[in-house]
């Protein structure tokens, strides 16, 4: 189990794309969950899989637990997906000691573009590159959960 | 992913304890759900642990995945159980083509005793030993999970 500090901002420019890494598509499926939990499977690059569990209501911390599984197995549970299942490419941008990931919504979702960074507790602040918007950490409406329920792009990100 | 179908009694009789073999005391807490999947963590013998996700409505026909995970993450989990956690000793008996699996139910099911046989396909008839009681396949009063959500034996099982 690992504790998950995470800040979450929407992405207002194009400067990063010149500095990330080759990006990994990303298709992912919530099997079932609730308010506080979740399980999800994510398929990686159409070649491997893992599975998900998150457990906490906690904005910014939350219990995860993650586990390879078959592609078979998650491609089978995807089918049971409820909601809408996500499609986006990851991008993943180190600067400095924190990494950025960036994430591409593509599908359902197309016209979002949103990064996070993972921080070692609540109180470290990374540096924040001049492409980021505005700040979604604890905004509900971005949550990948939120999102698989919905479709479309929340109102306010363009 | 493996196609489950069994057929479920009561146990009536003593006659098995004599043929069975030594018994694993399992631990199963329900993690999340809803009435046509669930994700359930099971400790056996206090020694390993396994992670099941469950999919699909049909009384006898279940999708279902299962995956080792490490003791401490399902101690974790089991923290956050959803209901009552289920706590039995299960005994296996072979018999001719089929082994019945009898769970001795303990702490909040204590006096519930329930025999289960696997079968390759829903038209397969076991033969049915003597100390066999009411059938209660399809009964969902004695699902694993409808177990976990009351606590107490239902009403007809003496």
């Amino acid at each position: 189990m690992a504790k998950e500090i995470e800040r979450k901002f929407l992405v207002s420019g194009d400067e990063w794309k010149d500095l990330a890494e080759a990006g990994t598509r990303l298709t992912q499926a919530y099997i079932m969950g609730g308010p506080d939990r979740s399980l999800r499977v994510r398929i990686f690059n159409d070649q491997s899989a893992r599975l998900t569990i998150k457990i906490g209501t906690a904005a910014m911390t939350r219990d995860e637990y993650e586990y390879d599984i078959p592609i078979d197995d998650a491609r089978e549970m995807a089918e049971h997906a409820t909601g809408v299942i996500i499609d986006k490419t990851r991008y993943r941008l180190p600067d400095g000691d924190f990494v950025w990931e960036i994430d591409v919504f593509h599908g359902a979702h197309a016209g979002l573009i949103v990064a996070e960074v993972e921080l070692p507790d609540e109180d470290t602040q990374p540096a924040f590159p001049e492409w980021l918007g505005r700040e979604v950490t604890g905004d509900n409406r971005y949550l990948n959960h939120t999102l698989s329920t919905t479709g479309g792009v929340p109102e306010e990100t363009e």
